[in-house]
């Protein structure tokens, strides 16, 4: 008797790697983590991944078959199986990552950007089921985007597509040094470190009391930053503002570049609710061409958030088989 | 027997709406040109363009059968069939194009914005054959862009995707209008007439002689501002560069979105050649992630530049009725 199948989803973080054993219908049967920076070098990383996952399905009903491994990654590269240079994980260069996993097991190994995953989770699993046209954004540590168009995820002709956390915000107008090696990237004012700089930055602007300027800048992180909000904190309030307004005109940049139905925030910052929503819904339509003015909704994830780019990532290894 | 089937496609720009009668295989056997601004009631317009269009038809081998009817306008609406408040033309509000060619006709009508057309154009028939992921942009009076992913056109949602022209380039930074109603869109810059705004601008800053100096705002134009440069002009040469580094930074973010194979400038400023495309290519690859350097192409148009949104409105008939 031929045993079910699953496919691991993998999904890569600056600090945390989580991946789950799903099946064709979205169940997640078995999860796991790992630390991603304590393995320096990749090829340690993905043999711990690899018995991770091996451990994970020996708990499964025997005879359950791993038909393959969907990745998620910054700088994730769906033709060549690569990640190039991503700004948060300890690897430098290129690795080979499907490569790598496949040295260890025969099965088919799909690697693609973190945001692209959870774009395709949503669009099968979540609140974009039925959408053709949609936008996901992932505002973790940095910030990623995934483009659904025409019902098909853009992965562009190098396989690089949905960069939007480096595009440029404010061109020549920006001192702030990206992780890239550019300046101004969208991402240093969109992302929760980008709204710890914008925080440092009005805090040393004002004179109102913050309990937060007895911390360092090291100590500060988005969270606390929030919690100050959620108590009033002018300075923190004023940040939250800010990095919506920066998210807010960038959004109605991509809504004239593919006029989508919905744009999807997901990840840490979008837990923060209408702090970061209301600012960004606000500035988004003013700063749209009239013809797309009320009609492009932001919501959040439909799936849980842990969840999205795992369940994508494993997805992607379903439509792989089909293509064959 | 039957007649040859031919589509017509129409390129309404502000100035001029040229149209030509196309076969299949994108022989245009016949063309013509209405002034746009002559005709201030769209009905008027559109009966004028259908007589023009019914003449050059009877033209043509006895028997040769009118398909079906492209067109390409700015703000042009293929879900609606409808131009909506476009800026450069002489009708105000919504008019229902496809609707009032209907009237005069029962063939299939079928509208979209004219660099979308223009797309369509370089795909079929010019320099894009073969090209799954590329970007058209069109450098007239305005500035239009048409995408094109996965090998097919990107019409959104709303079937109003493709309005670079009407992103922000200098967020809070411009106080330059624009037709649209907001201020700092990229097309205040990067078109013929933003070319000539930014001319004055160096003008007024500068010390260094021009005999440009002679003429009002009204009797300059781009193609003034061109012979200048040509002849060493300080300030026209400053002009341009100023106008390929707007174009260029913005490239760099169109890239970050799709990441295409290729970019073509099409229209009028594009035929500055290097003028343009020099600095536009050094921002673009200046301002792009590193892990795109160096791989976008920009490139002139592959057909003759009044034909391919022509041919490209009318090749939208053919694929249209593909689909029944």
């Amino acid at each position: 008797m031929a045993g079910k199948k699953v496919a691991a989803g993998i999904d890569i973080g600056g600090t945390n790697t989580v991946f789950g054993l799903v099946d064709r219908e979205g169940n997640i049967l078995a999860e796991g983590l790992v630390k991603t920076a304590r393995y320096p070098q990749p090829e340690d990383f993905t043999e711990k991944v690899f018995n991770e996952i091996v451990s994970g399905l020996s708990g499964l009903e025997p005879g359950t078959e791993l038909a393959g491994i969907g990745i998620g990654a910054p700088m994730g590269n769906i033709n060549k199986g690569t990640i190039e240079y991503p700004a948060g994980l300890p690897w430098k260069g290129i690795t080979p990552l499907a490569e790598l996993f496949r040295r260890l097991t025969g099965i088919p190994v799909i690697v693609t950007n973190d945001a692209n995953a959870a774009a395709v989770g949503e669009m099968i699993y979540g609140a974009a089921k039925g959408m053709k046209d949609f936008v996901v954004i992932t505002l973790g540590t940095g910030m990623g985007s995934g483009f659904v168009v025409n019902g098909r995820l853009v992965y562009g002709n190098d396989g690089f597509a949905g960069e939007l956390g480096h595009t440029t915000i404010k061109p020549g107008y920006s001192e702030r040094e990206c992780g890239c090696g550019k300046k101004g990237c969208t991402e240093t004012y969109v992302s929760a470190t980008g709204l710890k700089r914008t925080f440092l930055k009005v805090m040393a602007n004002s004179l109102e009391p913050s309990r937060l300027r007895k911390m360092s800048f090291e100590e500060i992180d988005a969270r606390i930053i929030y919690e100050a909000a959620l108590k009033g904190d002018k300075i923190a309030l004023k940040a939250f503002e800010y990095t919506g307004m920066m998210l807010g005109i960038k959004l109605a940049d991509v809504v004239a570049h593919t006029s989508p139905e919905a744009i999807f925030l997901f990840g840490g910052l979008a837990g923060a609710g209408d702090l970061i929503f209301e600012p960004a819904r606000r500035y988004m339509e003013e700063n749209l061409l009239s013809i797309y003015r009320g009609k492009v909704k932001l919501l959040p994830s439909g799936i849980e958030e842990k969840n999205a780019a795992v369940l994508g990532a494993s997805s992607l290894v379903w439509s792989e088989l089909e293509k064959k």
